[in-house]
């Protein structure tokens, strides 16, 4: 048995244990065929089943409608900060975006870059992100609007959606997709890296709804081309093939794991052990509101930046890592992604628990 | 000892065997850490040694001067088709480009899609492709002579860069890269996918002459921003982690197996077994102009189709696969990049000469 921690790392994140086995047996010679993925070509037969393969499973696992088109592309959430309103914002037409942390916010800083007319319906900012704004109304004429699902650094996740009527709401749900069943038919377009809960970094997903892409005009780079990419499937240069196939085998376990409500069940307990143990403590402090708080990444503080330190450094010696908070909130973080099994869960819990009885 | 075939794919290519035994080994739990390279935060320190180490050896090995920066991107040379222009192209001002084959055609076409001022100075598209222009003015006011320096698809390869003054020289070196040694000096930019001689897809390697970043813009798109890229040493977001790990990998071999030199000499070897054959036989047909053949990229016709069909056939029943040639030339290609060994090319002469005597 090879040595493993428990990583809590907030992304690229752990991955599942069987993931990790079956890619290192078929490496170098995958299914026999001699050659590994990563020397693949991406127009052979075998990795287009690849391709095609996570794809049906992306589809089955998150329940994607078929008037939705799915693409694995490349550059992270970072590109399609900037792919969304070059395709979906007209010069003549304006956007709407909630400001819930500082990917939220460089979303739409990105849009102004581009000289597209933006604004800010609501923010968190000046209460350092720690909730979810619910107070909002939206331009009618707006051309979408955008929100982010799940905010890593500060650990706030929208629990139930704003209602937008005709209007397209797009999500970046890099750091919650597939971590629970959410139905997609409510959105117009969801984009997300899936070094989370789906993958290894270097491929980003979009799902989108295939009305849109009549909208995508054709004078705006290739790579962020929605509907070039669409009729490409994927294929119009050379995907990141490797990182498709590792989130191919992510998704095979994920259905194997009783797929997203039965997931989504244990992400939820998996939160609330910790939350608990904060919520019982005087030593223990969560950093946002209750009512919004993040099934993926539990963000808490202790009462000294010293016990902060202390806390890390002793949870690296019993092999739990990448508990360090974000610099913008300090303290401590616990990313609990798809792969972080309840039994890593139920260590840190133990270790919290014991933390508090010496030093509180 | 597991099944291996010879892969003459054009890319995603043959890795070193070496490499995929390293990584193999290492896959569940990084060098005794306790997780996966697919599973570490960009911002730990093992990976940031392993992107530092990376562009070191880049460094050493391509000797390119301190004056250059290297930068690991995402979106294949299909986004830096965009980057360029964006960057260093200015709207009152031009730039030349090469026209050399479909990819040089590309970059040319995405920079007039947006909306760039450009000019081909020379093709060779009459003659599909079938040699480089040699004889062309560049615009002394040009804002970058652009270059494809290896033409995948069609079989040619620049072997002596064009003369450019002050005209900064930018070059898709994707397929060529690191084949051979090059005077960095002569280029202003070069770009490239690693998934030819350097590593896996997922991975576009820039190497960029530090004055230029004060000509990019900020109002691109961010992913496209080398001065901003370069500020974050490639670590704005998340990079394509896994990829950068194998590039590495990859770069320790080339530089035990004694450099670009010795690589170099080799590739020139294996080239010139195959067109060997070509040139004694009746049999084979060489679809290209003898002084620009590539060393990466060797194409030739049969007969027939008919005897194409057949030879790719046999060859796979050898374990000589992806030797089929793309659509726009017919016939054979054989993709010999670094980690295809001298013994794989022997083996694949052996094999033309008896298909020839079979069936000549």
């Amino acid at each position: 048995m090879e040595k493993r921690v428990y990583a809590f790392n907030p992304g690229p994140a752990a991955l599942p244990l069987p993931v990790l086995k079956e890619a290192k047996k078929d490496l170098i010679s995958y299914k026999g065929e001699g050659l590994s993925v990563l020397e693949m070509s991406h127009r052979g037969k075998t990795f287009e089943s690849i391709i095609k393969q996570a794809e049906a499973l992306l589809r089955e696992v998150m329940a994607i409608p078929s008037s939705y088109k799915v693409l694995f592309l490349q550059g992270g959430a970072t590109l399609q900060f900037a792919a969304v309103p070059l395709n979906l914002l007209a010069a003549d037409q304006s956007a709407d975006y909630v400001i819930t942390g500082s990917w939220a916010k460089n979303a739409f800083k990105e849009a102004q870059k581009l000289n597209k007319k933006v604004r800010a319906v609501a923010s968190s900012e000046s209460s350092n992100f720690d909730h979810i704004p619910k107070e909002f109304s939206i331009d009618p004429n707006a051309a979408y609007l955008h929100i982010t699902s799940n905010n890593t650094i500060f650990g706030t996740e929208w629990h139930k959606f704003p209602k937008t009527g005709a209007i397209p709401l797009v999500c970046d749900m890099s750091s919650d997709i597939a971590c629970r069943p959410v139905d997609i038919s409510k959105f117009a377009l969801i984009y997300g890296g899936a070094q989370k809960n789906l993958g290894p970094a270097g491929v980003t997903i979009v799902i989108i709804r295939e009305d849109l892409l009549s909208k995508c005009p054709d004078n705006i780079p290739t790579m962020t081309n929605y509907k070039l990419m669409a009729e490409k499937e994927s294929l119009y240069n050379t995907p990141p093939t490797f990182s498709i196939y590792i989130t191919k085998l992510v998704l095979e376990w994920i259905k194997k794991s009783g797929g997203l409500e039965k997931i989504g069940r244990i992400n939820k307990r998996k939160a609330n052990l910790i939350y608990k143990v904060i919520d019982a403590s005087g030593f223990y402090r969560g950093t946002v509101q209750k009512a919004d708080r993040s099934l993926m990444n539990v963000t808490f503080r202790l009462p000294s930046e010293e016990l902060e330190n202390k806390f890390v450094n002793e949870a690296k010696e019993l092999n739990m890592i990448g508990l360090k908070g974000h610099r913008s909130v300090g303290g401590i973080r616990a990313s609990l992604y798809n792969a972080v099994s309840p039994k890593a869960v139920k260590a840190l819990v133990n270790f919290m628990q014991e933390f508090e009885k010496k030093n509180g």
